[in-house]
C-alpha cells in the first residue's frame, strides 16, 4: 500500500462511510462505549482533580453551551471538553483497547458530547461519529504501538488528539480536505508523557486530547489549512514520534475489520494490567473468607512484564499513587475484597493494615504470561499453601463484562452522586444513544436538579 | 551535576531570581525582544492566519480581558495569547536564537502581555518574567538541539511552552513546587511539527506554546499537581523527545550565561537559514543596478547545509511556501531588492518574472560553510562573472540589527496599519517596557481607534 496518502485515505473513508455500513455489532460496542464512559465522567465528575481544573477554567469560558458532566456549572463546548475528559479518566475506571491500553472514550466522547449541545447531531450520527473517532484513534495507536509508548508517550493523549478530530470533524460536516487539515492539526498538537502519571496531569491527558481535537475540526472548518500528511511524511507525526510505523495499520480493512469494537470496560478503578492479580486475590478472598487471608505471610504474584513496569510502585504515599502499585491493588483485593474507586483512596493507601499486608506481596514477571493473565501463590502462617490461576482477568476480552456488569458499574458509579431515581433514567437514556435519545438532552440528564423531558 | 533534579533547579532559579541580578545588558536585549516581537505582532495582525483563527476562538473566549494586537476583539487571556503568537510570527518576521532556531518571543511575549491585563504586574516585572521566560526556552532547547530538531520538532513550539509556563508562573508569584508542576505541565503539553511549515499551522505553534504555558502556569496556581521531574525523569520530557540531552546547558551558570541576550531580529520575513543569500542578493543588485541583473544567466550559491534542509521548496504556489524556497528568496533580492514581508506574498511567488529568475539560481551545500554565510557566483548572458561572499548577514549575531534598524522594521510593520501617529507613539511606548510604561496600556495602544492615556 502506498505510504504517501495516508491521510488523505483515512480522511476520506472518515468522511464518506455512510452509518448504514457499520455493522450491528459495532454499533452495539460503541453504545456500550458511551454508557461506560458516562458512567466513569460521572463517578469522577465531584474529585478533587476536577474541581482544580474547574478553578481555572471556569472564567475563561465563553458561551455556556455545553454540560460539565455531572456539575451546575455550563461551559463552552471546548473547556466542557476538557473538564469531562479528566472526569472520565480521573478514577481509572475507564475503556482500554487493549492492543494499544488507549483508552478510547476519554478523548472522543467528552469532545463529541460537548459538540453536541453547540452543534446539534441526532442520536444516531452522534453515535456513528464516536465510532469513527474510536476506530482512527485505536488503528493510529497501533501503526506505532508498542515502541511509541515504550519511549513514554501516554498514547491516550497523543492517539486520542486524531480521534476526537475525527469523531468532530465528521459530526461538522468537514469535506476531505478539511479532514487531512484537523488531522494535521491533530497531529501536531499530539501530546502526553507517562511521566505523569501518579499525578492529576495524567486524566489532563485525554481531556487536552478532547479539546485540542475539537479545536483541529473548527479551524479545519474555518480555513485553517494545515499539512495534508500529517501522519505520514517524513517528519509527519509517526516517523517523529516512533521507530515503529505500520501504516497497513491504520488503512488496511478499513470499514472491514472494527478496533473500535475491540474495546473492554474494567470492573476496577485502576489500569488494566493489574486487574488479573485483583481478581485472582478477590476470588482467593471469596473463597477461604477474610479470618484466613489475615493469616497470610507471603503472597507471590507471576505477571506479565508490563505489571512492573506501569505498576511498580512499592510505598504508594496517595490514593492517585496506590492505582500504580501492584502491591496495594492486591493487598486490598484480598483484605477488602476491593478495587472499586474506594480502594484508591489516601485512606486506603495509608491504612496500617494494608501496607503490612503490601511488604508480603512479591512479584516476579515473565514474559510467557499474557497481560490478562496471573499466577498467584499464598503461603500463610500455619505453614499451608495455595496457587490460584487466572487465565483471563474479568473485563478482559475473553471474559468482558456483560451488559448488567456494566450497569451494575453505572449504578455504583452515579448513585452517591445523582441518587437511585436520577441514576436510573439517566442509565436508560445512555443505552438509547444511537437510536431515540438526543445526546444533548443525555449530558443535561446528569446535571443534579436539572430537570429536563426526554426528547 | 546531578541530573536527577533538574527541574527542581531550574523551577528555584525561576522563582528565586531577584529582579537586580539581571545585568542592564540581559534588560536592554529583553527590551529589544519585546520592541521586535510587537512589531511582528501588528504587523501580522491582519494575515488571513489570524482572521481564520478568530472567527474559531471569538465564540469560545471568556472574560474579555486582552487586547488582541492591532484588532478590536478582545479576547481571555488565554485565547488572546494563541491569537497573538500567531500574529507574531506569521510573516516569519520575528527574532531568534541562532543556536537552536528557537524564535524566543512568540511563546513568551504573548502569554505574557495578555497576562498582564489580567494580572496586573508593573513594567519591571513583565520584563524580568520575559527575560526568564526566554532564558529557560534556549536553554531547554539547547539541551536537546539538534538531535530533537533533527526528528522533525518545530523546537518553538516544543521548547516554547516551557518558556510561557516559566515566565506566567513567575509573574503570578508561584511558589518553587508550583513552577515544578507547571514545568511538569508544560512538559506534557510540548508539542509542534516541522512537517507544518509551509502551512498556516507553523505560526499556530508558538500561539499554542503561549497560552498552553499559561495554563500550566495557572494550573499549578489552583494546585493541580504534576510530576515534579518532567524534565529529566526516565519517561520525562527529555527523554522522549531527543537522543541527545545534556542538562548543563539548562542549569550551568544560571544567571551568569544568558542566552536570553543573544536574541538576534530577521531583516528579513522568512526563516533566518535564506539571510544570507538574500543578503548577498540585495548587495548585488545594489552595486550592479537593476538592469545589469536582469541579464543574469545563471546564479550559484554556496550555502551551510540547513538552507537546502528547510527552504530547498524549487516551485512555490504560496507566499508561505516561498518562505522556504531559497530560490524565490534569492531571485527577489535580485530583481525587486526585497525580503520584505511583500517579498512572500502570493503574488510575488508567482510573478513570471520571479518564476523564470529563480529557475536559473542553483544551489550547492558545503558543511564548511556557517549558517550566517553564503558565497555567491553569478554568471551574465554576456559572458561576465561576479563573485559576493558574506561572511555575517545583516541580523546575524555577529551583525545584528541595531536600535534605529529595529525602529525602521517596527514603523515599517505598523505603519499601513496603525498610521504614522500611533506608530510613533506606539514604538516610544515599547522602547519604555521594563522601566515607565505599564504593559497593559501597550497591548492597548495597539489597537486603532482606542484611546489610553501613558501611565
Amino acid at each position: 500500500m502506498s505510504q504517501t496518502e495516508v491521510t488523505a485515505e483515512l480522511a476520506r473513508w472518515i468522511v464518506d462511510l455512510r452509518e448504514n455500513d457499520v455493522p450491528p455489532e459495532v454499533r452495539r460496542e460503541g453504545v456500550r462505549t458511551f454508557v461506560n464512559w458516562l458512567g466513569c465522567a460521572v463517578g469522577g465528575s465531584k474529585h478533587e482533580t476536577v474541581d482544580a481544573a474547574l478553578r481555572v477554567l471556569e472564567s475563561f469560558s465563553g458561551t455556556r453551551s455545553s454540560t460539565v458532566i455531572a456539575r451546575t456549572t455550563r461551559l463552552d463546548a471546548l473547556s466542557a471538553s476538557l473538564i469531562n475528559g479528566i472526569s472520565s479518566h480521573v478514577l481509572d475506571f475507564d475503556d482500554t483497547h487493549l492492543k494499544t491500553i488507549i483508552h478510547p472514550a476519554g478523548p472522543v466522547s467528552s469532545a463529541l458530547l460537548a459538540l453536541a449541545e453547540l452543534r446539534p447531531m441526532s442520536s444516531r450520527e452522534f453515535l456513528t461519529a464516536q465510532i469513527i473517532g474510536t476506530e482512527v484513534e485505536c488503528r493510529i495507536g497501533n501503526s506505532v504501538y508498542p515502541d511509541h509508548y515504550d519511549r513514554g508517550w501516554h498514547i491516550t493523549g497523543t492517539a486520542g488528539v486524531f480521534g476526537s478530530a475525527a469523531a468532530c470533524g465528521r459530526a461538522i460536516g468537514l469535506g476531505p480536505r478539511q479532514m487531512q487539515w484537523a488531522l494535521g492539526l491533530a497531529a501536531t498538537q499530539s501530546s502526553g508523557l507517562r511521566e505523569m502519571f501518579g499525578t492529576m496531569t495524567k486524566s489532563f491527558h485525554p481531556g487536552a486530547a478532547a479539546r485540542n481535537g475539537m479545536m483541529a475540526a473548527l479551524l479545519a472548518e474555518a480555513g485553517f489549512d494545515s499539512s495534508e500528511h500529517g501522519i505520514e511524511a517524513r517528519r509527519g507525526w509517526a516517523n517523529v514520534v516512533s521507530d515503529k510505523r505500520d501504516y497497513g495499520e491504520i488503512l488496511g480493512e478499513l470499514g472491514r475489520r472494527w478496533e473500535s469494537a475491540l474495546n473492554s470496560y474494567k470492573p476496577f478503578a485502576c489500569g488494566i494490567v493489574i486487574h488479573p492479580a485483583i481478581d485472582g486475590c478477590r476470588k482467593i478472598r471469596d473463597e477461604f473468607g477474610a479470618d484466613r487471608v489475615a493469616s497470610i505471610d507471603r503472597v507471590e504474584l507471576a505477571t506479565a512484564p508490563l505489571v512492573l513496569e506501569l505498576t511498580g510502585k512499592t510505598s504508594p504515599k496517595t490514593g492517585l499513587e496506590g492505582k500504580f502499585s501492584v502491591f496495594h491493588a492486591a493487598a486490598c483485593a484480598l483484605l477488602r475484597g476491593d478495587g472499586s474507586p474506594e480502594a484508591f483512596t489516601d485512606e486506603a493507601v495509608n491504612d496500617p493494615g494494608l501496607v503490612a499486608m503490601r511488604a508480603r506481596i512479591h512479584v516476579r514477571t515473565d514474559a510467557a504470561i499474557h497481560e490478562d493473565s496471573v499466577s498467584i501463590k499464598v503461603f500463610f502462617e500455619d505453614g499451608t499453601r495455595l496457587e490460584k490461576r487466572i487465565d483471563h482477568a474479568v473485563g478482559s476480552r475473553d471474559n468482558p463484562l456483560t451488559d448488567s456488569q456494566l450497569d451494575e458499574k453505572f449504578i455504583k458509579q452515579a448513585r452517591s452522586i445523582l441518587g437511585d431515581d436520577r441514576t436510573r433514567i439517566l442509565l436508560a437514556k445512555a443505552w438509547r444513544i444511537g437510536a431515540s435519545e438526543n445526546p444533548a438532552a443525555i449530558a443535561r440528564a446528569t446535571v443534579p436538579g436539572v430537570e429536563e423531558k426526554s426528547s
